[in-house]
């Protein structure tokens, strides 16, 4: 049984290897190779906690198990302790032993970074070169340090619901040599790559502030209600996502697939288009959309890879279990 | 975090243990105070396994978790290691920090032989004194020993489908220095309580071979499909169980339901019985029937008890994550 401490992941851990780790199991999924249980989540009655398990088996990588954890909002003010707590648990999939546990707290800010730079990679056009970023959280600045890593962009530009965050994200373009600009909503059209990582229940981005041949990638909507672009959106776009299950009931295509303006059938896994059966952008007018949703199977993809790391760099903590 | 790795939960946990952590759990999920999330099943296409995820909270006792692993049936014949694998996790309730890894192995068996005899104190006659086998497998063995130790049989009697394995459970009753008595079906009439733990998919124990005033525990149905007693049995008594939902649908009651004999609000909580919110036995002549189907709050309970004794005895093991 193989330990690897949540302390431990920062230094073990690239963006290159969550990205190979993440592109590669999007491709199992695609190819029937992976597939993810059905999620649970609990809000368990205190500590206004959410708790579940997110888990799945990778047939072609051999990766079986489950992250659990959830939100536990007053964490930070009560404790000093981060609000998003989660574990990986491996298991051996020939026999069923547990075979390794690995903090799952940067992990998984990591593999929410890599699955936008997937889509940024396979999906946004080749000469993309003005990346907006609606959002500017603490996960805004992952995302964006990881699609900075995809392609060279020559301008970002940002727009938060409070503009005093700004500086969040301005930092990390500006440690990539990246020059960064804050603008209106309307100024995205500017953007030939949007990433919008927000926790909201409205739509910010619409459909007019979005010029043809833009990729889009919401990263935000993961449950029930919460919102981060306009439906017409998805309308006009080519939609593509991690698992569809949960793109039509808890991701962002859950309100135009409940209005009516997509059907579940026009939403692709990114999957297919890395394995080459889905020919994903078709021109340079193309609107492409990434609906991330997340999944269990992402979180098992980087903790294997992260074990690796652990055990050939000798940090891994065995356990006689 | 704490580990007690399942090599060392024979030595730490005692049946006295598991009977009072089964006991306070099944009361608090009857109070309310504990309930179980939906249980993950999946058959994951390699080594004919079935893998998933049992998990609960327990308000009362502050205990959150799961139970992760499964069944795979070639261990034994491939490796020597048996079919049965799990591991338990319990997490902060206050955190949603990982607290701690238990081997699930031994304590499963002890959770399951625990229920059968909270159930016995709870709903058998004062006066019992001939116990019933039905099956004398491994896990036989464990219900056996327990019952044992709840009440002072004078007797016990055991039938299973290949007699040859009746001397698994005649040891286990020679040990407690109680008679043992191979019987047909219809000698079962002689038991005042009966323990019934097979994986049959058909009845063994009809209704008449069942007197007046006898306490019986299903305790082998955990799945569609499995039966170990003819359902009129159930329409004769009052039913008990430890969780409706699962009694009803994959446990022994699924039967007696389907076939309109019982309806669901005819299935109780032991746990109201424990708490003195249902009567249970109100004469002697009552025919009392437990379907112990099995839940994740029991395994969280034995696990939690179980890091306890271990830290008294200092053998857990300490691992900073």
């Amino acid at each position: 049984m193989l330990i690897v401490p949540e302390r431990e992941i920062a230094s073990l851990m690239t963006r290159e290897a969550a990205f190979d780790a993440v592109e590669k199991v999007f491709a199992a999924m695609a190819a029937k190779d992976a597939y993810n249980f059905p999620v649970i989540r609990e809000a368990i009655g205190h500590e206004d906690a959410l708790y579940g398990f997110k888990g799945g088996f990778d047939k072609a990588g051999l990766t079986l198990g489950l992250k659990a954890g959830g939100y536990w909002p007053h964490n930070l003010e009560k404790r000093n302790e981060i609000n998003h707590q989660s574990t990986v648990f491996l298991f051996d999939p020939d026999t069923g032993k547990a075979k390794a546990m690995v903090g799952g707290n940067l992990l998984t800010a990591l593999r929410t970074a890599a699955a936008s730079s997937v889509s940024i990679k396979h999906l946004a056009r080749k000469d993309a070169s003005v990346l907006g970023m609606i959002g500017a959280g603490h996960q805004a600045t992952f995302q964006l340090r990881a699609a900075l890593e995809t392609r060279r962009f020559k301008k970002v530009i940002g727009w938060n619901y409070h503009p005093d965050m700004l500086p969040n994200i301005e930092k990390v373009a500006t440690e990539a040599g990246v020059p960064f600009e804050a603008v209106d909503l309307p100024g995205m059209t500017e953007a030939d790559v949007i990433i919008s990582i927000t926790s909201a229940f409205a739509p910010s981005l619409m459909a007019d502030h979005v010029s043809p041949g833009t990729h889009i990638a919401c990263m935000g909507t993961d449950t029930k209600g919460k919102q981060e672009v306009e439906s017409a959106l998805l309308a006009k776009a080519s939609v593509f996502t991690d698992e569809v299950a949960q793109s039509v009931s808890i991701g962002e295509a859950q309100h135009a697939v409940a209005e009516g303006l997509i059907t579940e059938s026009e939403v692709a896994q990114l999957g297919a288009v890395i394995n080459g059966t889905n020919a994903g952008r078709t021109s340079d007018e193309d609107i492409t959309l990434f609906d991330g949703t997340g999944v269990g199977l992402q979180d098992l993809a980087v903790a294997a890879a992260v074990v690796d790391l652990a055990v050939a760099k000798g940090v891994a903590i065995e356990v006689d279990f």
